[in-house]
């Protein structure tokens, strides 16, 4: 049975996710429907880019992944399947699939009526667009069929702010439920030790650590996450709120011991 | 496999939804299930109805609906299995199943030991007597074998200002997460223009598109939804926010140009 | 085919609860994926194990429920699988598992290379040990193959305050969506009448009733819930807010008439 997963700025209260889905299931009823999320923050498509990237890579081969974050829908953008690493990506043509699906990829352009619906709502293209498509491909039909290739798409370059040095920048990605700080620092064996960390013009100590429990509750820490990048958090708190940074805050990051 | 879909008031925080389909998946354990929204608004049975009647017909044939938005659980309205349109809906009597399943239908009363489970909570028929239902009916069991057929259900009569014209009034039924407003108003063919919009006293220019990117972003656009209503939207922002509507907010609009 | 269920303090923004549905799917494929809640309060190891107690028994036999409410992952407590009532349940040993799980039970320490991932995050045992070890028990591997036999698990001593009397005292447990307060009092055959409710320090008069509709929207109701613990709620309105009631709150309850 295939898996489709969904990562939407839906949110969860509206019909829009369960009409999606209907569209899907009537075309593939034998598909594993999972939700990402659809509470990427309205019109985020870096947010979307960055949530998709982190949990696609445990889907099964073969999965087929929708992404609508879609604030130009009925624009010029273009609808489009990705293949990339044994799995499809479906969305739109604005960055949404691109860190989830690096190179190297085939794109086509969804334009083949059959892997669309027959009226197409010129603001829902999730329900019109590319579920059916997400539907054709669940029922095994190939990404080619769905349109011409597309030599390129729209690609983020995935912030990086290279690996973690002794004294470094980075960047917040993201914050999650816990209020942990996501980073575009790549960790590597970084040692325990005493650090400082500065943000917006104030300055915090924090202890690296292997995970949380390395520091005591409400204590900032700093280790390597389970995507591979740096994260930073407060023990049973929450780092956003003690360091008021946000997604887009520098971050210096310095040694002390 | 069947598909069956859940939209209630219950939130996504506590144990409900997940104790109804566990009752569904223990009388139909190959049954797929499928959210529409949990987050109806406490106790607002037409908003639970509109929900339902925006994504149910997406599904395919043979799905079964569950709606749970009850205030009056254990009090005296029946708990009913509607079918129509070869679909099955599944709820109290309130109106809840009446948008999704106009006429022709048929409706039964469950009332058969069968279609309940053993033991009803006063205060939980979602769990108790709707979840047992969906999962005879998954099963393959008739709706008539559920009880006595009742000759008619409570039915709200669907917000209807009409077709949008040039000089009319409407009722915006429901705010979605984009703050977008779902008007009842149908609208067909309306050419590219200029309007007014009065709502509470205030007035707002705003334009006829085809999708949010035929404006500015931060403008106001009218356009006809993916639900074949008339919608008003700002691009990239909120039109909730910006003309202070809320559901039941009466709306003037009028052709300028 | 095998249900899956998970309970978590995810919330439902993030793509974690995504990425662990992803390392069940990649191990069984053909496991029904149910949640039933990612929005326990952060950190609050007694609401997730109430909210699975209060869901896992309706799910078919053979289920297995994950559930994740792990400050201390990565720290010295075990991961376990529990076997209890022909089901399992997967997750770390800090009680969260207990409430659903009650004795006589089999508990085994997650070991075995074959239920984890190769590689294991110190932050996201739920990715990395709870789902893959979910993942094998749902293709239908034994729990006593993850590893060594534990003697005895960490235990709630469910909270108590035995069976609901004339002149009582008792602890809200939890506050569901509705507001409703679900107290440490089990119900067992009370007759209808007037009682009073104590609550720091503050006085209300409630009507025991079978459910909300037994009295005047905005009234105060008691009755048996369920889950067959007494309940204490407001027709169409909120308990919580008009008692300031919270989880941990003692309530003194005395009939009077």
């Amino acid at each position: 049975m295939t898996v489709v997963t969904f990562t939407t700025d839906f949110g969860l209260a509206d019909p829009y996710a369960g009409a999606m889905k209907g569209a899907v299931l009537s075309l593939a009823p034998d598909a594993t429907l999972i939700d990402i999320s659809h509470g990427i923050p309205r019109h985020d498509v870096v947010a979307g880019a960055l949530a998709l990237a982190q949990a696609a890579p445990y889907f099964p081969p073969g999965s087929i992944h929708v992404a609508v974050v879609d604030p130009d829908v009925g624009g010029g953008r273009a609808d489009i399947v990705v293949e990339a690493g044994g799995r499809f990506f479906v969305g739109p043509d604005n960055g949404v699939l691109s860190l989830a699906a690096p190179p190297p990829r085939a794109a086509y352009r969804i334009e083949s009526a059959f892997f669309r619906r027959d009226s197409v709502s010129p603001t829902f293209h999730g329900r019109d667009v590319f579920a059916p498509a997400a539907g054709r491909l669940a029922s095994g039909h190939a990404a080619k069929d769905a349109g011409p290739p597309m030599p390129a798409i729209v690609d983020f370059p995935m912030p990086d702010g290279g690996t973690l040095r002794d004294d470094c920048q980075g960047l917040v990605l993201s914050i999650d439920n816990f209020g942990n700080l996501l980073t575009s620092l790549v960790g590597v064996g970084i040692e325990k030790g005493l650090w400082e960390m500065t943000c917006d013009g104030r300055s915090f100590d924090l202890l690296v650590g292997r995970t949380f429990c390395d520091v005591e509750r409400g204590s900032l820490v700093l280790y390597v996450g389970s995507s591979g990048r740096v994260e930073v958090a407060v023990r049973e708190g929450s780092a956003a709120a003690l360091t008021q940074a946000r997604p887009g805050t520098q971050l210096g990051l310095r040694r002390r011991s």
